[in-house]
C-alpha cells in the first residue's frame, strides 16, 4: 500500500468511528481526561496542517487562523491552547465545518504528497497516521466512557456479546532472561520513546499465560479485596477510599445482585471467562498481591511478547482459547511495574514536535501489548503505552509474573 | 386568550429560543449554574407531565421512565436526579427525542384541558407556563455564557446594534414611604414568594431615574474601582481578588485597548450609553459606594415601581431617552439590598411543588424589575426574583437609592 | 467604675481565660475560623496600639514593628496582614512576649489616660473594650473546638455539671407588634451596626417562652430530621448531605449508644432539659419547621426583649427553670431569620475602623440575646451578633417563633 | 560502643535537637508533609513500644491507651490513626507527658534489653534506631519550614554562615558501567527496600564531580529558567504556573533586589559557592535539560559513590573545595531520575512492619547521599531516600550526569 493509500484508509477510519454517533454525541466531553469525538476529528487534522502544511506548502494559509489554538492539544512550541477541561464547550466549529475542515486537510496532503515527495514528509506523514491512529483508540474510550455517564446506558453499537467458552488454566511461562536488547530495532516504524535499543539485563522471571479473567477478579472482590489495606499501595488504598470503590469502574449490579458490565455494546452480563478490563494499576497491583505474584516490568514483557502473534481486537476484550502465550496484543493492555522514563541515550526531537513524549516521563507506568481498541498495524512489541496509575477508561487488564 | 391558545403560544416560544441553534449548541453546558438548551426544553416539559399529566390523566404511563430523573431540577419530593454539572453530558435523549416528548405532552396537555377542565388543572397549568417563561430567560443567559466561552464569540443573532442616544442626566426621584402595603394584590399570577400582602414601613428615599450606563461604570473601573478594597464588601473582595477581576464578565479590550462588549449579537463597540448589565451584586454595591449612593431595598423599588410603565426587551438592553423614572422593566433586573427571606406569614405549598421557592430562601439577594431577556407578560412589580451575590450571568444591572 | 479601672479589669480578665491553659494549648488554631489564644491576646493589643497610641501617643513607636500585620485580623486600611488560616504557625512570638506586649501596651495606655484624657480617647478606649470582650467569648468558643479535636477529650476546666431540673412547658408568649423602633437608643455603648434607632413595622406573633432544650432536640433527631430533605433549606440540605451529619457538633454517642455532649467541662452526659447549643442556623431553621413553627426576626425579639431580665452565665448553658419570657441573655445565642443588613441611614466610620462591621453585611445571619461565654456587662437588647448559616462552634440555640 | 548505648546516644540526641526549641515550637505543624517535633518525639518512642515492648515484655500495659492511634503514623496493621494535617492539634498531650513517654519507654527497653536479650531483639532495636535517625533529619527539615513561614523568620540556631571559597570547577567523572552488582551487601544494617542485591547493566556514563551551586543555579534563574516550558516536565511545568515561582523555596529577595536564602541560622546573603538545596526534582531536572545533561540514575550513583568518601554534615550545606569525586554525602540528597520501585525479588515483612517501605513504590523518585541534616553514622552508598517530584523542603540538591 502506498503512503497516500496509507493515508486515505487511515483517515477514513476516524470518519467511520464517529458513523454511530450523532452530532451531539460528538461534541460532549465526560471529563477533562476524555475528548469529544469532533475534538478528535479536528486536532488529528490539525496535526497534519501545522506539522506538515505549515512547515511545507507554498502559500500556507490556515484554514482557520482560531484552530490553531482551538486543536492544539499541548504542544506549548505551537502556543496558545483552548483549555482541556473545556473541550466540550465547542459547540463551534460544528461537526459539519470539521468535516470540511478534514476534506481540505486531506486534499492538500494528497497534493504536497504528488507534487513534492521527500522523505522528511514521508517521516511527518507517517508520524502524523500513527498518531491519528492513537486517537482512534482514544475515540472508542472516551465516548465509552462519555455513554456509561447516562442513566439510559445507550450503547456505542447495539450487538449482544456471546459467552466465551471456559477460560483455559493459568500457565507458568519460564523466562532466562539475561543480558538482553531492549527497544525498537529499526524495522519500520517506531516512536522516540522505544530508542535507543539498549541493553538490559533481566532476572529469571515467570510470565502467567493469558490474562487475568472476569471470574477470577470477581473472587478477590468476594474475597473483600477492595477492604484490604494490606493488599495495596498507599497511594492506592487513599484512592480506594476517597471514592469509595468496591468494583472496576464499568461493572454494577442490577435490582437482583447480579453482575453486568457496561460495553461498546450496552450493559451485558459479566462474562467471568473474558478478561477483566478497565483496571487501574492501583487494582491490578492489588490483586497481583492477592494473588501471590506481581505484575511484570516492561522489559520482561517485552523479551517474552517475542514469541507471541499479533492479535486483532474487536469492540470488547475475548476470552482466552487454548494454552500457550496468548492475548499479548487485542484484547487489554497490561499494566506494568515500569514508570515511564527515557531509555538510555534518549533524545527528544527538536522544536514542537520534541514535545510528543519526553515531557510525560514522570509518575506514570508502562503499559505493554495493545488492546481491542487498538487500530490493525498499530501493535508491535517495543510499544510503550502510558497512563497515571488511576486511570480506569482505556482499555487495560492484568498480566501476572513472578 | 384563551388557557389553551396561552400555553400553544408559550410553547412555541421556546422551541423558537432554539430556532438559531444548532443540536450541537444546544447539548452544552458552559458551568454548573447553567442548563443546556435541549434540558431546558425537556424540564419544562417534565414540570407538565409529573405535576399535572402524573396527578390528573386516567391511564398515566410515563413518555419514557428515565426521564422523571433526568429531567428532574432539584425537587427532592420527587425522587432521584441526576446530577446537575452532568446536564451537558446528556447527548442522549437526541434533541429529536426531545422534540418528541414536547409534542407529546402538549397533546395530552390539550386533551386533558378539553375533556377533564378544573381549576386545579387551570392553576397547575398557569403556575407550569410562568415557570417555562421563567426558564426561556435562562435559555437566553445560558446561552449567551456558553457562546462567550468560544474564542470564535459567534453571535446567537447576527445583528449590529445601533449606537444609543445620550442617556439623560440621573435624577433623583423622591419617595416618602411610610406604612406601606408590599406584595401580590391578587389580581393576575403571582408566585408564593410575593404574598402575603403586608405592611412595610418604608423610611423617606430617593430612587434613581434610570440604571447606571456603561460609560459611568467604566468611570468607575478607570478611577480604580477594582483595585480599592475600601469600596467592597469583604466576602466581595476576596471574590475579586480570587478571580483577579477588572472588568464587568462579557467585557475586553480589543489588540488596540478599546472596550468590547460581548452580546448575543456578538461582539459589539462597548456603549456608553447603555445600562451596564452582567453585573454581580458584588459590584453592584462596590459602584454604588463609590458613587455616594446605595442599592434600593425591594421594598423602596416596589413603592415607587406602582408608577413606573412596563416596557418590553430585545436581545440587549437599551439606553434611557428622557427623563422620570424609566428602565424599571425590559432592561436589566435590578439588585436590591434586600436578602431573599420569606414574607411574614409565608406558608410553602404542600408536597414537592412547595420545594418551588421557600427551600431558596438564604444567602440569595433580591433582584427587581425584569431584563430584555425577560419574555412578555411576565412581568410585574411584586415580582421577586433571586441570586447569589456572586451571579454574572444574568442581565443585572445597578439602579441606585439615597 | 473609672474607665482606667474597666480597662484593667477587662484586660486582666482575658489572662484570666488563659490561665487553665499551657502555652501549647493557647498557640494551636484548629480551623481557619478559630484563632489561637495567643493570637487573641495580642490582637485585642494590637487594636489598642494601632488605633489609639499610634494616633495619640507622642513619640509613638511600635512593640515591634513586625506586629502591625503578624495581628492585624482583617483591616485593609492598615495594610498586610498575615493568612488567617496560618495563625496557629506564629509559634513567634512566644507567650512569654506576647504577655510582655500587652504589659507595655497597658502601661502606655494608662500614661495617656492621665496625661491627654479626650472624649475621643474615651470613645476610642470604649470601643477597644467592647472589641476585646468580643474576644474573650471567641476565646472560649475557639478553646472549645480546639480541645475537642483530641481523641483525649481534655476539659478546659474539670467540673461534674450537676443535672438541670425538669425544664418548664414551653408557652407561647404573643406580642401586638405595630409601629416599634429598632436600635440602639444612645444611652451607654453601642456598636455601629446598631443604629441609626429607627421605625420598624411588626407584625402580631407569637415568641417563644424558653429556649429548645436537648431533649427536645433529640426528639428531632430521633424523627428522622437529619435524613427528611423536606425539612431544610437547599443549601442546608447539601451541608447536612456532603459532611454526613446527624446530630450537633460536640454531640457523640459512648459506647453503648448513651448521648454524650463535650462540654468546657469535658465531656458530660446529655442533659435533656438544659438548651440545645451549638446548633447552625441550617439545624435551627430545620428544627423549627418540625415543630410547626419558625425562626423570629431580630426586630421580633428586639421587641420582646424590652421585658425579658440579663442573665449572666457560666461556661454552659442552663436550664430553664421558671414559666414568663428567659434565657434571652447568658445561655446561648439565639438565631433569627433576619440576614445581617445595614439599618436605614447607617454610615460606616472614616478610615480603617469603618471596617469594624459593615464589609461583613452579607450572607451572614443576625443572633441576638448572648451566650454563658459572654462577659459579664456586655449583653443589650440591641446587640446584634452576626454567623454565616453553618457555624456551629459558638454557643448558638433555638427560639421558636410563630 | 554495645547496642545499649547506641540506643542512649541515638535517643539523647533527639532531644537535643529540640534543646533550642520552645514547647510552642515543637507543637506547631506548617504543613501536611510536615510534622511537629513533639509529634517525632513521641511517634520514634511509639515505634520501640508498638514493635518491641508490646510483642516482647511481660505483663505489657501500655503507657497511655490513646497513644496507639495518636502516635501511629501510617501502619494501617496496627489500626487507626490520629489524621496527618491535624498532628499540630494535639496540644495534650504536653511536651512534659512526652518527655516522660520518653523516659519510660527507654527505661522499659533498657531492661528488656537486659533480662531479655535475643537476635530479634537487637534486630528490631536497630530498625528503631535507624528509624528514629530518619526522624532526627525530618525534624530539621520540619522546624526549618515552620520557622520559614514567619514573618520574624527566627533562626533554629543563631550564627553567622561563613562564605564559601571559591567553588572548582565541574569536572565530568567517566565510568564504564558494565554488568554491576547493585544493592546492600549485607554488612551492616540494610533497609528491605536495599535488597535483594541484584545484577544491573550500566551502560557507560559520565557523573559531575560535585553538586550544583547557588551561583550556577541562579545563572538559570537569569536566563529565564522558570519561564521556559521548553525546559520542563509536563507536570512541572503546570507545578511552576499553577503556584507561580520563580526561585527556590527559601530563596528570596531583600529589598534592594539582593538575594538571601533562610537557612537554620535564620536568612544570610545567597552563597554563591555553596550548593544549591532545597530542589525540587522537577527544578532539578529543567536545570539539567538547561545544563545540556540529565539526573543520574540510582544504579550508576550507586556504582559511582564506592569510591567517593562519606562526609559529615551541618546545619547547611558546605561548598565543594577540590577537584574529583565529592559531596556524595554530607551535604545534599540527590535526586536521581530512577523512580523508587521494588528491587527484583523485593519481599516485604510479614505484619505491620511490612508497611515500612514497599506501600510507597510509586510516583516517588529515589534520591541517594546524604545531607547536612543526617545524623552521623546513618549514610551508606546502597541507601535509597525516596519523595515526591514536587518536595522541596529536604535539603535536596543537584548532581548532574551524562
Amino acid at each position: 500500500m502506498t503512503l497516500a493509500h496509507r493515508y486515505q484508509a487511515v483517515r477514513r477510519h476516524s470518519l467511520a468511528l464517529a458513523e454511530p454517533l450523532s452530532d451531539e454525541d460528538c461534541g460532549a466531553q465526560s471529563m477533562p481526561d476524555a475528548s469529544p469525538i469532533k475534538w478528535h476529528l479536528a486536532h488529528t487534522t490539525w496535526f497534519f496542517e501545522t506539522f506538515i502544511l505549515e512547515r511545507m506548502e507554498r502559500g500556507f494559509a490556515p484554514f482557520h487562523p482560531a484552530f490553531r489554538i482551538l486543536f492544539n492539544s499541548y504542544y506549548n512550541g505551537i502556543g496558545e491552547k483552548h483549555p482541556r477541561p473545556q473541550r466540550g464547550l465547542l459547540t463551534r466549529p460544528a461537526m459539519a465545518q470539521v468535516r470540511a475542515y478534514r476534506a481540505n486537510v486531506d486534499t492538500r496532503i494528497a497534493r504536497l504528497l504528488e507534487t513534492a515527495p521527500s522523505d522528511e514528509l514521508e517521516t511527518l506523514l507517517t508520524l502524523g497516521l500513527q498518531h491519528e491512529q492513537q486517537h482512534q483508540e482514544l475515540m472508542l474510550t472516551d465516548v465509552k466512557h462519555l455513554l456509561a455517564q447516562s442513566l439510559l446506558r445507550p450503547a456505542y453499537m447495539e450487538l449482544p456479546l456471546l459467552v466465551a467458552g471456559a477460560a483455559p488454566p493459568l500457565e507458568w511461562l519460564v523466562f532466562d532472561g539475561g543480558l538482553t536488547e531492549i527497544g525498537h530495532d529499526g524495522q519500520g516504524f517506531g516512536f522516540d520513546n522505544e530508542v535507543p535499543r539498549h541493553k538490559q539485563y533481566i532476572a529469571p522471571f515467570a510470565l502467567a499465560s493469558r490474562l487475568v479473567t472476569n471470574g477470577e477478579y470477581l473472587n478477590f472482590i468476594n474475597a473483600g479485596g477492595y477492604a484490604n489495606a494490606a493488599l495495596w499501595l498507599a497511594e492506592g488504598w487513599d484512592w480506594v477510599r476517597t471514592q469509595n470503590l468496591r468494583a472496576p469502574i464499568y461493572w454494577f449490579q442490577d435490582e437482583k445482585g447480579a453482575w453486568q458490565e457496561f460495553t461498546l455494546h450496552g450493559p451485558q452480563p459479566l462474562d467471568l471467562n473474558r478478561p477483566a478490563t478497565h483496571i487501574s494499576l492501583f487494582e491490578a497491583d492489588a490483586y497481583a498481591h492477592w494473588a501471590g505474584a506481581r505484575l511484570p516490568t516492561e522489559f520482561e514483557w517485552e523479551h517474552a511478547a517475542a514469541q507471541a502473534p499479533l492479535e486483532t481486537g474487536a469492540l470488547h476484550p475475548a476470552g482466552a482459547s487454548k494454552g500457550g502465550l496468548q492475548q499479548m496484543y487485542g484484547h487489554c493492555w497490561q499494566w506494568t511495574s515500569s514508570s515511564y522514563a527515557p531509555y538510555p541515550g534518549f533524545a527528544a526531537a527538536e522544536g514542537a514536535l520534541g514535545e510528543y513524549n519526553g515531557k510525560f516521563m514522570l509518575n506514570q507506568y508502562v503499559l505493554r501489548g495493545a488492546s481491542c481498541a487498538t487500530p490493525e498495524g498499530h501493535a508491535r512489541a517495543s510499544y510503550r503505552n502510558f497512563f497515571p496509575a488511576g486511570a480506569r477508561w482505556q482499555f487495560t487488564g492484568i498480566r501476572l509474573a513472578k
